[in-house]
């Protein structure tokens, strides 16, 4: 018997993710690369890693905790971090409030497998980040799209969706990554009022909210739920029955390959998503733990300002090439913050065929937007990072693009 | 809507494990646990860590590339190191045969994930490592216990338990986890026949086989089934066709919180297995696996001979003062290798009771043995962890705990 004959009906289901193939192609230096959405490794705080990676080391106690079995929860100081930062006026997060996973991914997985039947509903947003997706399908669920502008999800759509049920709304409402939009103030307020209404949690994923380059985002679904508790008196509320999750990352400010993220979730759920982490690896790396808390609370607030200031530039770069260069009847969000410019081409143009022109003729890689689709389209659609590419390269890249697409049009 | 009713039915289903809890327990410094499997924390390469962070540090472009996203399946040289390993006469492994792991628990689920559909049987040696049991049991398996007896798996039940087609059986056959019984030579050719035979996969997990005190354990089943299919002039076929799928870990030889594991397996899972890996966490931890590779090529086999001069000791401790001090009516494995001596008391004693005895009484810890049994049962059994604790304490502990055994019985 052939292994394809033994694989579950999930092996045999899942594809590998264009993304995942687009990785490989950046191992060509002479490719461009518009695609990842990866940071600069030029900008990884190098110095201070070392010094803390030192400062552990040189501590044997310290040392040996780094390296040794610990609970599944994750190291306390961190929880408490994090616990910190996502504090709301009215309410006191804790540690007990907070899992530390393997990025935020690993979050969405153990969330995909706490809260997907095979056959569920569950809503996101179109486009959306394809790296849930891929997570999610492995649960074998339906997807609701819910329509999205230049202030993310419109809450019009939205009431549509909720009022179908699904089991929970996934949304990334700081800089979306594929789209660079930002959910409004006003429309993160009427988030948590329709998902309380219908009664959906909703997964926030925070990945790239503190990569602003103009000017803070708006509250965090998490802090504008506990303020809506909070007005009718039962902020306290949010830990039994609160239905806002949050997903926060080291990745994109330290650095990816700590494999450091966390989840904020009411009691009730933490205490499945622990235990379905415990199936799942154990335990995340102490040492890795230790050395994001390191971090975090020496260097990250200066560091993430050096961020802000390379990234914004460069975001600078690209809304003003694309601004120049894209033909009139394409579209392109100028993003506030994150790592994504999406571009929207006169439907008939296919982005995945365009990609293999880019990169033949002009050694420049994008992701097309198709796989950003829950329910597929969006073939004329495309995702540009501009987070590893210097202004100058961004510049004649993206003016190089242009010249294609409008041959395309042509 | 209260949170538990939005479970899954994998989440609902799913229970906190024994050794999690267990884990809680040994904080208090006061319990002389008997209980985790964990490597001696006093025993860790401190020194060897810290130079080899330290040389990672110092070259600017290896720790950019340390700390940024990677490929899922690995880092090269680590998967080189793993595939070296791995060889057996007549049949050279690659580093495309591997993929690293968050430690081997994650190849586990992958593994779960790969093949396993709810309803399906699977087959696992009674007792098993609760670990497997508990992600495994995310899936929703029936399992098919095959027995076993001082030299492991026995034949005769496996060939009943095979015949019924499982999906695959999963063991450990040296120094098992709980067991402390490892395959002989002999069963582990049949193992491989039966396989065979009846064209079922065998997970064979590898964490305890290093850690040898008396005689290297007989050749791996994963070389075993190389030698089997080259008498047949096709070793070459293992990797489209071979049936043994290998599971390794630097956990119990180097450190746990590097979270580092591989598995080795034929092509066509292999790629299922990445691209599950990449859903589900996207890559391991660049850093931790230079960390492992460094250590793996420059200290490992001198450390090793450590281990099992200090894990040696403490075994031969922990037999003796079983020999000299349990009842006649109990019996117990004396192990070649790895970290626990199983101990059957007479039917009748339950020994969930006996531990909270144990440790109300003479503050020591142990694992009851019901836990490991994948149908239940083996509520007179019991797993003695002897890794981390001094031979006189294993002496003084189990003269103890076995005084509170003959009360009980009396």
């Amino acid at each position: 018997m052939p292994w394809s004959n033994r694989f579950s009906k999930v092996a045999r289901d899942i594809k590998t993710s264009e993304i995942r193939e687009l990785l490989k192609l950046l191992a060509d230096p002479e490719i461009l690369s518009f695609a990842g959405g990866i940071p600069d490794p030029a900008l990884f705080p190098l110095d201070a890693v070392k010094r803390i990676e030192a400062e552990i080391a040189d501590d044997d106690a310290c040392h040996r905790a780094a390296l040794q079995y610990a609970p599944t929860e994750g190291y306390v100081p961190l929880r408490q971090w994090v616990a910190d930062r996502a504090a709301a006026p009215g309410f006191t997060f804790e540690p007990g409030d907070v899992l530390i996973t393997n990025g935020a991914q690993q979050g969405l997985t153990l969330l995909a497998g706490a809260l997907i039947d095979e056959g569920d509903t569950i809503a996101v947003a179109e486009p959306s980040y394809l790296g849930a997706l891929q997570v999610f399908k492995t649960k074998g669920p339906r997807f609701l799209t819910v329509e999205t502008d230049a202030d993310g999800l419109t809450p019009d759509a939205l009431e549509v969706v909720l009022r179908q049920g699904p089991r929970f709304l996934y949304t990334i409402p700081d800089f979306q990554n594929p789209g660079g939009m930002t959910l409004s103030a006003e429309r993160r307020r009427r988030v948590v009022e329709l998902a309380h209404r219908h009664g959906v949690p909703v997964l926030e994923d925070t990945a790239y909210r503190a990569l602003y380059y103009d000017a803070p985002p708006p509250p965090t679904l998490l802090e504008t739920e506990v303020r809506f508790l909070g007005e009718q008196g039962r902020a306290e509320a949010w830990r039994e029955n609160g239905l806002v999750v949050q997903l926060g990352t080291a990745s994109k400010t330290l650095a990816p390959s700590l494999r450091i993220g966390w989840t904020v979730a009411p009691q009730p759920l933490i205490e499945k998503l622990v235990v379905l982490k415990q199936a799942d690896d154990l335990n995340t790396s102490s040492l890795n733990q230790m050395l994001a808390h390191g971090l975090a609370t020496t260097i990250l607030d200066e560091h993430v300002v050096t961020l802000r200031r390379a990234y914004g530039e460069r975001r600078d770069a690209m809304v003003e090439a694309l601004y120049r260069n894209l033909p009139n009847d394409a579209t392109f969000t100028a993003p506030k913050g994150g790592m994504f410019c999406w571009v929207t081409l006169p439907e008939g143009i296919d982005t995945a065929e365009l990609l293999k022109l880019a990169v033949a003729e002009a050694k420049i890689a994008f992701v097309p937007g198709a796989a950003f689709h829950a329910n597929g389209g969006g073939a004329n659609t495309l995702r540009m990072s501009f987070s590893t590419c210097s202004p100058e390269d961004i510049r004649s890249g993206v003016e190089k693009l242009c010249a294609l697409v409008r041959r395309q049009l042509a």
